[in-house]
């Protein structure tokens, strides 16, 4: 199954000097952002990117600025040389895997300012003090920690990043934000495509294009699932057979919901009670489960225009997400 | 003193593809952003992006997102067409005059979600509720509300805007990021000149192209005083002669200060000191004086590497900003 094998960029100046080099020749550029360990799932980003531009960029990084530091950035999955066997096999294939070691590493660090970007901090949580010494209130901070020249700029999307994941994720949007603006202003693409799996992600990085006027269209691209009908993440590797297994109730009863409100069930607590009882049933402890207006993501009481049931539930030790619109 | 006349853009698209257009041909752009009521010292901003681009985008926009509601947006002096007399007069002239009419207009307002820009909020704090619907705490926001599908998305500098002027204008420097970012996705310059008037300001646009990495140069230009040695500002106008003469102690202390240190106090304690009696004897009302390191803008107690006295205060109802570099 050998393809067109990518160039692989892992400098911010050398990327932005190809993507301009190639505009400058008339091309549009498309960008699949990715954390890796690929699945059909990105795959079929990259094949949506080929409808839209004569030229693909993967970007592959591990963003420690979206995970807090209780997370699971250290057992985050990666395998680069399948990664790229598997963009080979896409027909087309891509042309710049972009692959940089550190996003923020600036090179202007002082000492008593080291950016702890890949320390073993045991404690996520930065003590504020008031005026007199006391403690005024914690603040979750994510794996970059913001000191003296460190890095300290966030894009924030400040109502949908305190919504659904949000709430138990308070630096993850903030973080993939951030890490989107950086890449957006080193590949300066015109398309980039996410996959709609990642619900609010996708919204929040639409909102903030329009907010910030970056001249990039997003692309929204449909939840890819194993024939058993999971929704493909790089995460699923770590559930168990009987984990597995258990966790088929998210989506079985997600297309439950939606038959039933397609047979005129459009009182939203009904069906989110369906699938609560439905996943707490098989063993899983549900994050969230609410019907929501696919614009806003606010939840709506009652389905009367275009929806989305959004679902975070934990099986064991792993976390999975997974949604279903539906426009009745 | 007729000179070359700018052409002037209101539309974003527009203004973008007129720097594309330029930028094929080879052109470098810099971009001198402003809100208008043009001074010597934005002329000089001019004068010092000639210096490093072949074409000139001036932008005039008063930003509704860097004023909380109860700070001066509404009195905030304009006078457009004496503004382009002025850029023509400057030689070499500018070739842009970017005048956007409203950069938070994205044309898909719900009727719920209304974005309030130029409503007259009386009161700028939002109250957030809990889940028992008990009052937790009190938040300050812009002239932008935030709801609905209005504008949400804003570049947070977490650690300097805290800082300083931070400390009494909670949402100033998150509209100011928000809007340079807004501002240069837009023209996409190769160079932005800035007032070192507004040194805050200057070094957080510093450190927010770099954390996001822009591809954007920024240029911090010296401060320009009137003959009397008060710095420029659009906002002197609001002064009384009177309330003039006394602003005159901002300037006359810190040289006072900078000559103290260069003959040997280097105790910051004591520099203060200085500048705050005299301030304060004048009649005016100190809202901060700092020493503070040049980049990270920490204080420091002793003087051993490069700083800035760095001075907010108010004279009548006109709040004033100044400050001085020291380098030993």
């Amino acid at each position: 199954m050998a393809g067109k094998e990518p160039e692989i960029i892992t400098d911010k100046n050398q990327m932005r000097k190809w993507s301009r080099t190639m505009r400058s020749k008339g091309k549009t550029i498309g960008l699949v952002p990715t954390m890796g360990y690929l699945h059909e799932g990105h795959i079929s980003l990259v094949r949506e990117a080929h409808n839209h531009t004569n030229l693909i960029v993967v970007s592959i990084y591990v963003n420690p600025g979206q995970f807090s530091t209780t997370e699971d950035l250290s057992t985050y999955p990666s395998d680069f040389d399948r990664d790229i066997q598997k963009l080979m096999a896409v027909p087309g294939g891509v042309d710049v895997v972009f692959h940089p070691y550190n996003l923020y590493d600036y090179g202007q660090r002082k000492p008593s300012g080291a950016n702890n970007f890949g320390s073993s901090n045991d404690n996520c949580e930065k003590t504020i003090c008031g005026d007199g010494g006391k403690v005024e209130k914690k603040e979750v901070v994510s794996c970059l920690e913001e000191s003296g020249l460190g890095h300290e700029t966030w894009v924030r999307v400040e109502r949908l990043e305190k919504l659904l994941c949000g709430k138990s994720r308070p630096v993850f949007f903030r973080g993939v934000a951030t890490v989107v603006t950086k890449l957006f202003n080193i590949v300066e693409p015109d398309v980039a495509v996410f996959g709609k799996k990642d619900y609010q992600q996708w919204r929040i990085i639409q909102r903030m294009v329009r907010d910030l006027d970056f001249s990039v269209e997003v692309i929204g691209s449909d939840i890819v699932r194993d024939n058993d009908g999971l929704a493909m993440s790089s995460r699923n590797v770590h559930l168990s057979p009987e984990e597995r297994e258990k966790a088929l109730s998210i989506n079985k009863s997600l297309l439950r919901a939606k038959s039933a409100a397609e047979k005129g069930q459009v009182d939203c607590r009904e069906l989110i009670n369906l699938v609560i009882q439905a996943v707490d049933k098989a063993g899983g402890r549900i994050d969230y489960a609410e019907i929501i207006d696919q614009e806003t993501l606010e939840a709506v009481e009652e389905i009367s225009s275009p929806v989305v049931f959004s679902i975070a539930a934990w099986f064991g030790r792993v976390r999975l997400i997974d949604n279903m619109e539906i426009s009745l």
